[in-house]
């Protein structure tokens, strides 16, 4: 178990502010070392390898102020393959119902010795609020709008993974959705643009503001950012294509068109007209039959399932690089 | 600990599927296999042994997508005298609140890797749904109208251990209450005949279809099934009592006579005329002085807390058969 | 690790009953004894020794029919960094919600073997009628009106801490609030008293019955208490200041004067009329704003994240002196 060498792999990365708020202003380097120290994790997501030495006797607290069941199960089995006990905040039970604020909360879990802060809230940014007033790490498991950045690590790697090459440069990805209230296109966009990637963004207009196209990573080599408002137009030009989760429960309805399944759902009929090969992604869960059809879903092309086992392997090792 | 022994034995009863999915089929020498590894772990629920090794660095996932506690601590408590971990989804913090299908939430959870899914659902049938599309251990903790297979285990084992004999020929076992919903009467039927008791299914005619008068196991010995719409007619005819719970969440009322406790109720008069010694159990939670009077729930002839206690040692027995 | 001595030392202390019920009754010695063996745990709170093999094995059961966030949570690192597992029961998803008795719910908890209970409930009295009905530790966490030991506990130890004293004999300590609804005033009423403090309860005629003052321990060299309804008034004669939250969630207002904050909240200005030094304490969540301005929360004063700090510590000490 190469467990030392992880670590001090992951050290340069992870810690550089000691926190896993969002992946905007990471550079390709660090990507490479990230997406090197999670694969070394994905034999213990397996059950091939045993890694329950590697966080032995630490608590990791999960604040999920927002409800969640796929990121925080994701989080507490990562955290339980390298030995940490894991205790649940959950919003329904939590003080903040009784309207205490968010870093009250946090400062208060921190101050009961726990080793790390696994944080979803609805604010936008309340990740790097918290890490402001602890001194413990924190992980952002998504911030309102703001960041989803496990979530956009465990799409490069299943990207990655999947072309079998550490980088995307002229690979073409579109995201497909509501892209303007998810933090999940925004963690995307940084690390694909940033690793090579041109970014497709489609959806109606009232869901993708022109202002994302600026949104490309600063750094030498990245991609860009385009933007497109009628899918089937664009199709052919893709190379991996990762549909959203249309949010009913965030903006009732807000900015949808009625006819936005027949627009922007990814049909048996649409998806055949992908090129050959062209793999599906989904950070679930998924409204079957709308975004996405069930044939699609569970067919060749879904690299759904395998998201999921990367999602871990992902959360292992930001958990095992910053609490290690 | 003859742990070793304990898993030789159960892989012949336990992995014939890989599975609990329910108790139609076993043959009595199954759940004679079945009781003996039940039993060999109760010094482990008393606290006698420790059996901390079983499962260690194993998780367990608990789906419980209908509300439930006594099921799920005691699967929990299972999984942790085993040794093993456990995380929870619990119906109103799950994806399925965000109206996610319950093979997909399954599947996600598998993919993540954990070693075994207890499954509680509103769907009959919805354990072996989930069987069929993950290549892990589904153990079915409540399905619908189905089955419950270890409620129905730990039944078989509170009265075999009460009456000091593996088998129940020429034991009548009387079921009350609420028979058509009820998936623990479902299970105990195919238990308690294939093992050649003879169950009366007593309630009111809305509550016990005739059908279930064919449920009996087709195997040689069983023993049979009768209906009565009249408890105290067939009072001095019961060897064992089990009084059901009234599942006022599951139908509000419907069916339900208002006359019901007085016609189905166990109170102390009732109880008094039943033969000495006739054991009451009841699968708990016990709306007191309704289906069951205080003073018999708290009684001599109560088997109520041992059933509770039983429930661990079959769980921790199922758990160990099938992911050990 | 002394952990021999320490439960040696805790046996007298904890063992007189068994259980943790209230603070009502225990002796100055006893707080010493008590104080003595939270502060040894103090170094696991802050990770720098490990406890996990103390209550290695155990599974302690955390039964929370009120909602809670910090108790619960803190409750829970305690005992995972004594090595125990914890299984929750909170209330809106256990049996209680079925309609079954809190004391069926537990003696059920404690059927299945689990070897020790936390209990939060709505009723006065319930954790101690409780521990007429199981045969293992009971652990109060808050019952109704009636008490809230370990709040008591952590009190008082940080209390002490910060006078560097065992004692609190002509030490004033004023409690602000709601004090008829609170257990935690209950509890540090008790507890206070019997180390020798004067307590002061301050807040509105309709919060504070006259009947408290009878509430003084009985035992030699005991404090006093004594009511006053006007803070400012009394300000230049504490010592000590805990601000209790005001529980809107319990009385929807029922008592709570339109000006209470103006008459009783700690707003900049009242907390720079207190002597020098004079540290505020105030149980959590905090009203930021209402009871408790955010300037003295987070200013010198404040003593509140020690209690949280403390309150893991003295839980540790409890489970451990109960449940080792």
């Amino acid at each position: 178990m190469g467990t030392g060498i992880l670590c001090r792999m992951s050290t340069a990365t992870w810690t550089s502010s000691g926190h896993l708020l969002g992946l905007e202003g990471l550079t390709r380097e660090q990507f490479h070392s990230i997406l090197d120290d999670a694969e070394s994790f994905l034999p213990a997501v397996q059950g091939i390898t045993d890694m329950g030495d590697v966080l032995s006797g630490r608590v990791v607290a999960n604040l999920f102020l927002e409800n969640s069941t796929r990121t925080r199960v994701s989080f507490s089995v990562a955290a339980r393959r390298l030995g940490a006990d894991v205790v649940d905040l959950l919003g329904s039970t939590s003080s903040a119902s009784k309207g205490e604020s968010l870093v009250d909360t946090a400062t208060n879990i921190a101050a009961m010795g726990v080793d790390g802060l696994v944080v979803r809230c609805s604010e936008s940014g309340g990740a790097a609020l918290i890490a402001e007033h602890v001194n413990i790490p924190v992980l952002n498991a998504g911030d309102g709008r703001h960041e989803h950045p496990t979530q956009g690590l465990l799409d490069l790697l299943t990207m990655t993974r999947h072309l079998d090459r550490r980088d995307l440069d002229d690979v073409t990805v579109a995201i497909v959705g509501d892209i303007a209230s998810s933090r999940v296109a925004r963690s995307n966009i940084h690390s694909l643009t940033t690793c090579g990637a041109n970014v497709l963004l489609v959806g109606p207009e009232s869901l993708v503001p022109t202002e994302f196209e600026s949104m490309v990573s600063p750094g030498p080599g990245s991609g860009t950012v385009r933007i497109s408002h009628d899918l089937d137009a664009v199709l052919d030009q893709i190379d991996i294509i990762m549909m959203l989760r249309v949010q009913y429960e965030r903006h009732d309805g807000e900015g949808m068109p009625d006819d936005y399944r027949e627009r922007f759902g990814l049909d048996v009929q649409r998806a055949d007209r992908l090129g050959p090969g062209v793999p599906v992604l989904h950070p679930g869960p998924i409204n079957r039959g709308f975004e996405l059809a069930h044939e699609v879903a569970d067919g060749e092309r879904s690299l759904i399932l395998e998201q999921v086992a990367n999602g871990v392997a992902v959360r292992m090792a930001a958990l095992a690089g910053l609490l290690g």
